[in-house]
């Protein structure tokens, strides 16, 4: 039996996690992400976590496989890194200078992307060979799999889903700095404009008016029970996300759809709004899709990254 | 040296093509394809054109490593096509009932995914890895093509970029039966509508108002010849168009964009007018995209469909 880690770098706190090579993790614990001085010691904490985990439990080298890593911003196929800009990185190539650290094989991929794959091999698409993850959360990210292969793109920026162009008509910047993006609609953000545009263009008595945040959790909850003006707001992002969904499977064809993020703490609700608007959007030939909940919560991003390891060394 | 075929099935002739292993097309021909009688007649038809032309040029069969073909409808990658309505096909594994007929292995895909193979090998896209291609006729078909793999789906259905959502606004249907594709806006027959639109809305005067067929070519033509209304009508188009490569190119991230299609017979003046509005849809990591027109013309479904053959069986 041989194990491997799969690692998740985020901009606050790197997810480590201990993998057999049949996808049970073992172990899990994270250690802080340092930012300072252009992010140069996250890569050495990273080795030294590692290194000094094998060295605890008496793991000889030659059990390890290799380790994998999911890295806030664009990576291509080779691992190289174009910019981090939460971590501080330029250009450079992470696969080789990770593994120089610790000695082992290194495979990296976007964060979004890896948490995808994660999702796909032990998690909502499990037993797909297609797949579209949307995660809807402050922003809209995710990644897609095709033929059990992660899409990466020619330069790392592949599946970023949520800067599909939505409403070209919008005036509004998205974060990206374009207009109309599937983000500024889709994601949790999205959700709570357009409660705050719905509260603002009538007078309809609604119990949105007297909630202390009006955020996605408030107005779904507000649609539950049943709340006129909510129910108007949701059917407005059902439509969205299904106009985004059915565009996007119309050129992936996948076997399934997986939704992540804060959003689908909503559960079946979303599941049931999205499908129908879904079917009206999406092309005939691509519309026998499987929606579901994303299953692996904050360890998707460790078990895909392990996943890419074991696909690349094993 | 090793040798096959490619074979580009439409609706109304049957390109075949002899191919040697580098991808030398050493001779072409075509035969009526025959759809009477539910499309009986024509694999038969085809397995006697490759059977005789081996007989009439003294090949063995030991020479041949297979047989590729396109197919106008969804093929899945085990070669099963789910309908083709212009052929009066039902369900069932082209590949293996082909490859029953004539002695050779055989691959099959979907006439346009083929073809975008074939400008990815021996065209437009030659020595990229990633590319997204766009058929603006009639309608707008394509391919995809992802580290050197054919986009084919979970169904057989990957790659119908013509019916992305472009605007969710729109109430004419398209001939696909949802409302809004991209082919309602972006293909020939889109463009020509831009122009009566644009004739009807205005007392504008313009070289258009008196050509005799109001076409992608007349408006092209007029556009060149500096017909204001004209330019305006394109520079909509291209619009469109920016917004359908955009919102595409930010999932899949190719190095190249080719274009194919009648209405690339407008030249540099298309690929001109797009790449500006391409630039204001697209996310930014996924921005560094070349565009060029397709080269292999009628050709390029037999190059496609025996690149397939020379990836699965050489």
């Amino acid at each position: 039996m041989k194990y491997g880690f799969g690692i998740d770098l985020g901009g606050t706190t790197v997810k480590l996690a201990y993998f057999d090579e049949t996808g049970t993790m073992l172990d899990k614990w994270e250690i802080p992400t340092v930012t300072e001085n252009s992010g140069k010691q996250i890569l050495p904490d990273i080795a030294a976590a590692i290194r000094g985990y094998l060295t605890a439990h008496a793991i000889p080298d030659s059990d390890i496989l290799g380790l994998g890593i999911g890295v806030p911003g664009p990576v291509d196929r080779q691992g190289v890194v174009n910019k981090c800009i939460n971590l501080g990185w330029g250009v450079f190539n992470i696969a080789q200078e990770l593994s120089g650290l610790t000695g082992f094989p290194v495979v990296a991929g976007n964060d979004a992307n890896v948490a995808a794959m994660g999702e796909f091999w032990k998690g909502g698409g499990k037993g797909c060979r297609n797949m579209v993850m949307a995660t809807l959360g402050t922003g809209v990210g995710g990644g897609i799999v095709i033929e059990n292969n992660l899409l990466f793109g020619a330069h790392g920026s592949g599946a970023e889903i949520g800067h599909m162009v939505l409403n070209p008509q919008e005036t509004i910047p998205c974060n990206c700095g374009k207009c109309g993006c599937v983000e500024q609609y889709c994601s949790a953000t999205g959700i709570a404009r357009l409660g705050r545009e719905a509260l603002a263009a009538s007078d309809e008595g609604s119990t949105l008016r007297t909630v202390e945040k009006l955020d996605a959790k408030a107005i779904f909850d507000a649609g539950k029970a049943g709340d006129k003006l909510a129910l108007q707001v949701l059917d407005r992002y059902y439509n969205y996300l299904g106009q985004f969904l059915g565009s996007l499977c119309s050129v992936i064809n996948p076997e399934v759809v997986v939704l992540g993020g804060g959003v689908c703490k909503a559960g079946q609700i979303l599941l049931d709004g999205v499908e129908p608007y879904f079917h009206k959007y999406v092309f005939h030939a691509a519309s026998n899709v499987r929606f579901t909940i994303a299953t692996l919560g904050n360890d998707a991003g460790a078990y895909g990254a392990f996943k890419l390891a074991l696909d690349k060394f094993l």
